[in-house]
């Protein structure tokens, strides 16, 4: 293939980021990772990033920003596609793909929220959603079945918080559920959802969880005190 | 064209819901419209758009939520395309596309924001993007030149609330503005976004600005009496 070159700008523990981690291991696309502190950003963050927000993708130095637009677009410029040929199958997965953007507001409400009320609002509404998605899920492992597909990059960094989150805090998110966890850990056991976070990440993500000081990391003082 | 029947679920003053018409209309795409009211959505509602927003289309009566996986799937299914045929260019215009959504998060922010802090804020970040946007933007009419492409579609709702907005308010959103003033009367001034919205659209956008009942509503007695 010859590609432009491309360095993901990242932020270690960015659901976002993984993605495109995950779209370039599964279509083995050469690239540089860099990763940066979204508390103090270098000054050249600014201008490459209207949002502030990661990922960025720099092609030979362009910045991209979005983390599905930088997706869709390296899935582009690869042979083959992580996306079904039929027009209105390839359109349900981008949906349930924008649902899973909604999951993981519901993730970081739940993970922040300060009192009990907002913090069972938000493990109700998760739930809810999680329940959705059971519905509407076939018999897997992914997806749409056998082939690992766009969708599929896209709920991996969020099944990865929510069972690290299941199995520290054990908030019963998938108690009446079947697909759903059969999905995540197919989509877990995977090679490129493995390699696409960076080492020490599971010990990370559960600082940055304990760190919160909301009903959640309360909870967990509670078990140890 | 030899298309599925299209039904586009709608809120008559959502802007999302005028993306996919703007698309319809652009593409002369045979379809029908149902207008329901998001405060008291009929119970059909939840069973078709499982976020609980519009615009829903039914395919056949099977549905599709997300207002750009609308879009593209329009866009996909008919002849032509409203994005441009190099990659890195098609990317970069979903990618302002997304940013017109932050427009649009911080568009409501304004309008309901009940302190004056908040509302500064908003107003500040509001016009920080819209100034962003005139520096990336090009000589027009449209976004990328002659062609009018779906970033224009995206943005057209956008600039339709906030010309009604700084016509109403006058809050000086353009203020040291160029070429994203003279964008936003491109947009306007195309038919297929005045035929976007349903009779009555200003006035009943003017009123549901004074429901808010926030400062912006309050500047606006204040102004009258």
């Amino acid at each position: 293939m010859n590609l432009p070159q491309l360095k993901l700008v990242s932020f270690k523990l960015c659901p976002y980021v993984q993605r495109a981690r995950i779209v370039m291991l599964e279509k083995q696309i050469e690239h540089t990772v860099e990763y940066i502190d979204l508390d103090a950003p270098p000054p050249w963050f600014y201008d490459i990033s209207p949002l502030e927000k990661v990922p960025v993708l720099l092609v030979d130095e362009r910045p991209l920003f979005e983390s599905m637009v930088i997706c869709e677009y390296l899935d582009e410029i690869t042979p083959g596609s992580l996306y079904p040929a039929n027009a209105f199958e390839r359109a349900q997965q981008r949906a349930w793909s924008e649902f899973g953007n909604d999951i993981l507001d519901q993730h970081y409400t739940l993970v922040k929220a300060r009192e009990q009320p907002g913090y069972k609002r938000a493990r109700g509404t998760l739930i809810e959603r999680l329940e959705t998605l059971d519905e509407i899920l076939g018999d897997g492992p992914y997806f749409a079945g056998e082939t690992f597909m766009m969708v599929d990059a896209v709920y991996a960094p969020i099944f990865r918080y929510l069972n690290q989150l299941e199995s520290e805090f054990q908030l019963g998110l998938y108690a009446d559920l079947d697909r759903v966890p059969r999905w995540a850990d197919a989509l877990l056991a995977r090679p490129s959802v493995q390699d696409a976070v960076p080492e020490m990440f599971t010990s990370d993500y559960r600082a940055y969880l304990l760190r919160q000081a909301g009903v959640l990391a309360k909870s967990k003082e509670k078990t140890i005190s």
